[in-house]
């Protein structure tokens, strides 16, 4: 709260922060938005455009009846500073240079033979130079790499406390890719780095309340609720992946039953496709393939699986009512076998008018996680 | 946001809020805990004593090294204002007088032998006279009164949209409330305003998240997430009894299936125990005593839907991570048959560290309702 004559930094935030994420405003709009007065917002714009991260742009509309100064909309300029993003996967890099308006630049992949972290962080550093160093010259105006890994991640400390696709325990990650690129780190857990992009650049922006599922080995959901993410006390969040659906089901890799990831989850469906199909060396993309080819017994793994997935994406807008969910992730490349599943298992558990709660459901390409590393990095500055 | 001098409100609502809800505090500790300057809370504070609503405790702690004046904390007086709570059950109105700080100083219960809203809103007037011009003189010191109803309540407007157990449909109960009571009236979801009871003044104080389960003919749920009330885009929030916990488990009135209500409501508890036991015209009481007694298969039924229970508030912590669930509810006079499968059904389905999340398992006395009903008056009252 702005109490104090001199605390420019959260007004700077704040202004930087609508600019960035809702497009163009008026100073006169600015203020009436966040709450401040005209002369804090102008105090505030003042160093962002002295420095070159926003700029007036032509005056389009008067600040109100009877004011005689047009109003110039504040906008940012994106090539002022750019961000790179990298997710790490259990055997490959992918990273993109974004701008501040969080534009993909440029994108790279790496493929991670040893994912042990004294490798990772070496093929790290070479990705980052190839990035910075290519075509665009963005290595003059970038400070900042952001990171996503998926698992336990303390974002404050950027320590990964535990992350089962890459066997990791208590990787001081940030620390260690500081030293290795030179730029400021920030580390994010995957699934938050997506909702954080969507929060603030793509479906969710302006939403006080957001879901974005993710469908693949794992099954996650970041929540945005009251206009902030979920992080959950005691570390854990956005679990829908061992909501138990199935009181007879599967028993998980967590310990629980009829999980929503142990029905749905890609080891999940390959390891029911080879029972029901008898073919132990099925892999999931010959379950797709037979699925599409017309085969019921594998057809049927897809629908179950779209079912859990529907089934806890049900129990998502019951609880916290979000405005729309999004359902993305790299097992959605099987778009066409999960949709009408997916819809039919939420319409059947939604309750009443969360039934109105509408669903995106789409594939997602996989430089969409680096970019969402990157939004995090974005979002560490501006708060910075 | 507090930007502008003459902006006294919104800082008036704050320390009255904090010292209510967190107890006697000095005007350098509320300046420090709400981010005011000790300017504000000193003007915020002066009209509060003036009309009576806070008082300066003796001086018992210095504000600091080098300060040289004591600092006189502030308190509420409790008994400046008293406030009316009901709530309207489908057969019996319950309503107290709390004061200020939410204690209970009176109550009183009224049968209601029609539920239609005419016939209710006259037992309502009868009960508010009883209890205001009865022992404790509370009438010259009330102005407002608080209603829970379970189902579907516009707090906005004071509508009942939909009460299934009533049987109301499109209610405006503020206004009838006010005309014949003639006090300021506020209405709100039954669950919602238990939570805002344990939000404010029970085990949730001071928690940027926290959740109430209600077991009893519905299973509710009151979500607290990044410090506010969870309402629900769709005006759908908390509605664990419909997460689905068994796909191939009975039918629910939602028209879902396996829905934790369809297992462990009241109403699915007595059906079940009947089937089981042989005997069509078994009651609850009945059940209880059944399996208190000993027989097995009505023992499975509160078993499962124990279970039932545990895995619906499995999810909630998988989710949104509070930092504490409190379950409650009538249904739960029952406890000792439930209390140990609802934790053995939680263990088994919550998510590695979300396990550590404290579960309350304890009965809720009537009052209690009614208690809440009283606190979101005290809300209203306070934000006014
Ligand atoms: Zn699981
Ligand atoms: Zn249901």
């Amino acid at each position: 709260m702005f109490t104090e004559a001199d605390n420019v930094a959260p007004a700077m935030t704040a202004v930087l922060t609508a600019v960035l994420t809702e497009g163009p405003l008026s100073r006169v709009g600015l203020a009436r938005r966040l709450g401040l007065s005209s002369a804090a917002v102008t105090k505030a714009a003042r160093p962002l455009i002295e420095q070159g991260y926003l700029q007036e742009l032509a005056a389009t509309e008067r600040s109100g009846p009877g004011a005689g100064r047009p109003a110039s909309p504040l906008a940012i300029r994106a090539d002022r500073e750019f961000f790179v993003g990298v997710k790490i996967t259990a055997d490959e890099l992918i990273g993109v240079v974004c701008d501040l308006g969080a534009q993909v630049r440029a994108s790279a992949h790496r493929p991670l033979p040893y994912p042990d972290p004294e490798h990772v962080l070496t093929d790290l550093g070479h990705l980052v130079d190839d990035l910075l160093d290519g075509p665009g010259d963005y290595r003059a105006r970038t400070r900042r790499l952001g990171l996503a890994v998926s698992g336990d991640v303390d974002r404050a400390t950027g320590l990964v406390r535990y992350s089962p696709f890459l066997h990791w325990h208590d990787v001081p990650l940030l620390d260690l890719a500081e030293k290795i690129t030179g730029l400021t780190v920030t580390v994010e857990n995957d699934v938050k780095a997506l909702t954080t992009a969507e929060h603030w650049f793509g479906e969710g922006v302006g939403a006080e309340s957001f879901a974005l599922v993710t469908v693949g080995t794992g099954i996650g959901c970041g929540l945005v609720v009251n206009g902030r993410i979920v992080s959950g006390s005691h570390g854990v969040a956005g679990e829908i992946g061992h909501i138990g659906v199935d009181v007879s089901g599967p028993v998980c890799h967590c310990g629980g039953r009829g999980c929503v990831e142990a029905i749905a989850g890609t080891h999940a469906i390959v390891g029911r496709a080879r029972e029901r199909s008898g073919r132990p060396d099925l892999s999931f993309d010959d379950a797709v393939a037979l699925a599409r080819g017309g085969d019921q017994r594998v057809g049927a793994v897809f629908a179950e699986a779209g079912n859990a997935i529907g089934c806890g994406i049900a129990a998502v807008a019951n609880l916290v009512g979000p405005s729309r969910i999004v359902v993305s992730g790299e097992g959605l490349a099987a778009y066409d076998l999960f949709e009408t599943h997916i819809r039919a298992g939420f319409e059947r558990q939604a309750f009443g008018a969360a039934t109105d709660c509408p669903l995106s459901i789409r594939p997602l390409p996989f430089e969409e996680w680096a970019r969402g590393a990157a939004t995090v990095s974005i979002q560490a500055f501006v708060a910075s």
